[in-house]
This record gives C-alpha cells, structure tokens and sequence, in this order.
C-alpha cells in the first residue's frame, strides 16, 4: 500500500485531497510542522525534511504537484487528469505548475517572514514584496476565471484545480482572503465544497500523530 | 509556427534548449529582462509581464517546465519526455518539478535581494537564508547523482536535466558554483557540452531585440 507522510495545512494537502477524491487506499504518517525541527526522526526517512513524501513500491516522489499529476495520470487519466489528446492538456499543465511555482512560493516567503521566523528575524519588507508579488500573479487567475468557468481547464475539476486550490487556501489560512478578487473568491468555495475536500479536512485535523514524532 | 517570448539568461532558456533539441521552428522574440520594467508594450501580449510565454495556435502557456513537458511530450515522448509506462516517469514529474519549485524558487529570492533591487532595498539576511535554503534542497540532486547517474532519470537525457539544469546555470550566472558538490558540478559539465546547449546559448546571444522592445 501506499504510504503518504503529512504535516497538516502543508502543500502535503494537494496530495491527500487527490488520494480522497481518488478513492485510493494509503497509509498516512501525520508530522508535525515543520518536521525538520520537530520530528528529527523523519529525517531518517526523508533527509529533505519535507513533507510530502509519497512512497508507492519503487516510486518514491516529494513535490506535491508531481504526485498529484502521477496520481492523476495513473487512477483518472481522462477525469482528475486531463489526457495528451484533449484541448485542456496545455493549460493543465501550465496551471498544474502556476499554482505552485508562481502563486505558493511567493506565499511561503510572506509567511516565513511574518510568522515562521522569531520576531528579530522578521522582514516586513520581504512579506510585503512577496504578499504584492502573489495578488500581481493572482490577477491571470481571476482573468481566467471570467469568463464564467468552473473549473481551471478542460471543463472539470482536476488536480490543477487542487493544485492552484490549495495557494488559494494557504493565503487564506494566513488571512489574505479579503483582497481576493470576486472570481478567485467564488472559485475557493466551489472548491471547498467537493465532497473530498472535506473529506481530506476531516482526516488531517483528526488522525493520529506518526510514531516518528516525539 | 510557434513563437517563444524569451529573455536572455532567464527561465524561457529552458524552453528554448527544449525547443533545440527537438530541432523545431520557432519565432524567437526577445525581450529585455525583466520585460515588465523594459519593454511595456509587452503587457499587451502577456498581461503577466513574465517570460516565457509560448504560443501556438490555441496554445498558451507561461511556465517553462510545463512548457518543456508539454514539447517533450508532444514531439518526442519517449525520448526528452518520459511515457507513462516507463520506470523513470515518477522521478520524470518529480525532478521537473524540484528543478523549478524546489531549486529555483530560493534562488528567484537571492537574486533579488543581492543584485535586482536598488541598493537600499536589499536584504542580506533574506539572500543568505535562500541561499543556504538553495544549498540544502540540492544536496538532495548531489546524493541521487552518487550511483554515477549520467542524467536525472530514466538513463537518459530528458527535459527533467533541463529544469534542473537551468536552476544550476542561474546558480552559476550568479557565482554561486564554488559551493555546488562534485556531482552536482560534474553533472552541470556534462549538461553544457549537449550540442542544444550551445546552440541555444549562441541564438539568445546574437538574436535581435523584439520590436516589443523600445
């Protein structure tokens, strides 16, 4: 079986997310966060220190966006995934990578900055380059959006979606939602309203623990 | 015909060392960098302000390793890409994914805060923490190079060494190499002795500036 290792409200989400609305059967060891400070031991497991990790046989994978393309690709090529052959492959792609390398890493650096660091450390600066950094790209989004999709491409819910969903959530989580622009807004409730969204919410606030934190 | 939006030494080299190796047409419009501040007309075709930007009829994307992936996939699919059936593909999404969203964003950090920003906008403490933040992912490439790997994944050439590849060149562009590891630097040789290599170094080198371009 597949074994997912998690730390709750990390990028390690997308991954639990896909699984749910997969329906896979997974193993998941719930880290504390970061696990680099606060589970030496998983270290042993994963010398990055990130989560996720997902283990699969011979398949061994910690980019987030990555599993969920793989996850996608292998269980729903045609549904969570969106086929070579279909119109929407090109901006699948492009989308399944813009929700993390241009809209979560300049969140990562806001919330390093703001909270993650002890006070003498802290770069309003940085956060406020970054946070401007985020709603500059966060308006392709909402440009996108206009034209009254659902969905990011190919007309159905797909792991772009939890790709771009969960930049959404992160800035949410960190209370940046109320400069959201009217169609990202809209967009991040009929995200939270999949069934496997709240499925994979219920599972992270609830599951045990890993015996690998201390 | 396809046409790339690139700027020199930025993110759109990936896309044209794909587009090299796979020895397609292409029209090539080069952009100062960065093209927001030195070639507004520019927003009128990407909104965005970044490169690259590809199109190709109703093709439109602007994440270089989506990009890649997207060619590879499309021209030579168990070749620069990697199938779906082969052994390497996980690693395949894997590394093309770390190359940018693991590699290359800590470095996007440190150019800024040493070099992009006037001098009182900078911030040492933010350009040591990315650079140590580089230095510690990249370990990660350094110990799956110790088998004596040639490439990344799959035993071959793939556009997974051009998303990590181009993250190390910036490195290098930014003399940060004295610190890579042995792996990491004898990988990064090999990558630049590729005939694409050069030969995409050498069109970004001598082709004219867009008329976007003031």
């Amino acid at each position: 079986m597949a074994t997912l290792y998690h730390a709750p409200r990390s990028r390690s989400f997308r991954v639990l997310w896909t699984l749910e609305e997969l329906q896979l059967p997974y193993t998941l060891e719930v880290l504390p966060f970061p696990p680099r400070a606060f589970a030496k031991a998983y270290l042993g497991v994963n010398p990055l220190g990130t989560v996720p990790l997902f283990l699969d046989k011979d398949v061994r994978m910690t980019e987030s966006c990555a599993i969920c393309q793989y996850l996608a690709g292998r269980h729903s090529p045609g549904g969570l995934g969106v086929l070579p052959s279909e119109r929407g492959y090109s901006d699948y792609l492009n989308y399944l990578s813009f929700g993390e390398a241009t809209l979560m890493f300049p969140l990562a650096v806001y919330l390093r900055y703001t909270k993650v660091e002890p006070s003498e450390r802290r770069l309003p600066q940085a956060a406020e380059d970054y946070r401007r950094f985020f709603f500059g790209r966060l308006r392709n989004i909402d440009a996108l959006l206009a034209d009254g999709r659902q969905y990011i491409c190919a007309d159905r819910f797909t792991v772009a979606d939890i790709s771009v969903g969960y930049s959404l959530l992160f800035a949410e989580n960190n209370a940046l939602q109320a400069e959201f622009p009217v169609n990202v807004s809209n967009y991040l409730a009929r995200l939270k309203s999949i069934t496997s969204f709240e499925k994979a919410r219920q599972i992270e606030s609830s599951a045990p623990l890993s015996s690998l934190a201390p």
